[in-house]
């Protein structure tokens, strides 16, 4: 079974969801037969890469709302967050533009190091002080050399806008076909669609339908083609 | 869409039947959204590492034919294959045990350089003079960088056994849970399977039918849990 999970590396709904669909994919018996990926989806696709504004200046700027509220609505995230045993630093945040982080991840991906990536920029984003925005290609090349990528290999996919564009572009799209408007957005065999950061035991009845409703494989053309068995490799006689 | 390949490097028709599968896709109109990946299947499993044999004796062996008749048969093999543009030499060629080849191919996979690697595979086994059973370890070696490996990662899966030998066996038990009994098996979505090296035709109707019956997202749960899109990051008053 495949489950893909749209996100986006400034979306906390995305870190905290994460954690709770993690949780519940470790109780999931099946679990080591269930793959995980995940897909691009740009909160604030239209920012330019360096514009970056504080997350509280960005949320009263966004909804008129005073900086109270925004910080309340901050510190309401950060206790989410800290029941699911995840760091989220409520005060300092930066907000910007998470397309090369995009491109990281695919690039990442090629290489089997995509949730390796992944959870490190959330952690990177979400919970240490240092910005993931303001510091240029080589914090995130740092970041992706703990996520185990090598160090020039990730530079060079940062320094050519071009480099896995069309996958994150492709992604986006994708999502718009199945109908996800918000993130995170969880698709379970292109079948199953949850919406949202739900609670673990959302994730876990997904998974559990979504594993149950595997349809049977419907043979198509089953009038014997050439083969090789383990009993050798016939030629049908017609 | 997701397209997996069960194969074996020993089986003649796998190679045969990439090339007619490869055809229908390259002239899929959505081949951009189909993922191909490709899985383990020895055919013959129990067959010691060190245990190789030319085809022809294996051939006279297993089906007490003739050798004249088991030189025919690799005649006939090499006729389908000059038939999809495909090199096979029809002398000469040895059998031996894949094991270490698919745990490669898994590796390959993490990489990004599965396909690389499996056309490099066929092409060493089915059209080169050099055996890739006789010259140990090295010769897969070069092999993986022809398909733009590391040469040492490569050297250090092959030196132990063990790297990615479960992997196989997961494949292998799909395969029988599936309920294919040689390969090449082709299986779409998890839903349509089809088996042998099929005509190309065979499979662009495969391919169409698996595309059109892709079944619309059904969103579960979907009572609005905690969601960040283009206007923001909304907390439900819930």
């Amino acid at each position: 079974m495949r489950v893909e999970i749209w996100t986006d590396i400034a979306c906390p709904w995305c870190y905290v969801g994460k954690a709770r669909f993690d949780k519940a994919l470790a109780a999931f018996p099946h679990r080591e037969q269930v793959e995980v990926v995940h897909r691009s989806f740009e909160l604030d696709p239209h920012r330019a890469k360096g514009d970056v504004t504080p997350v509280l200046t960005m949320l009263t700027r966004k909804y008129g709302m005073s900086e109270a509220q925004a910080q309340a609505g901050e510190d309401n995230l950060g206790a989410q967050a800290a029941a699911e045993g995840l760091e989220y630093r409520t005060r300092g945040r930066d907000h910007g533009n998470t397309f090369d982080m995009h491109r990281l991840l695919h690039f990442a991906e090629e290489q089997g190091r995509q949730t390796a990536l992944l959870d490190a920029l959330y952690r990177a984003n979400f919970a240490e002080e240092r910005s993931v925005f303001t510091e240029g290609d080589e914090r995130l090349v740092e970041l992706a050399v703990a996520a185990g990528l090598d160090a020039d290999a990730a530079r060079t996919v940062l320094a050519d806008p071009t480099a896995y564009a069309d996958e994150v572009r492709a992604d986006e799209r994708e999502a718009a076909q199945l109908g996800a408007t918000g993130v995170p957005f969880f698709v379970l065999d292109r079948k199953y669609g949850v919406s949202g950061a739900q609670p673990a035991e959302v994730f876990t009845r997904a998974l559990t339908q979504a594993w149950g409703d595997r349809p049977p494989l419907t043979l198509l053309d089953d009038d014997g083609a050439e083969a090789c068995g383990p009993d050798g490799c016939a030629v049908p006689q017609h």
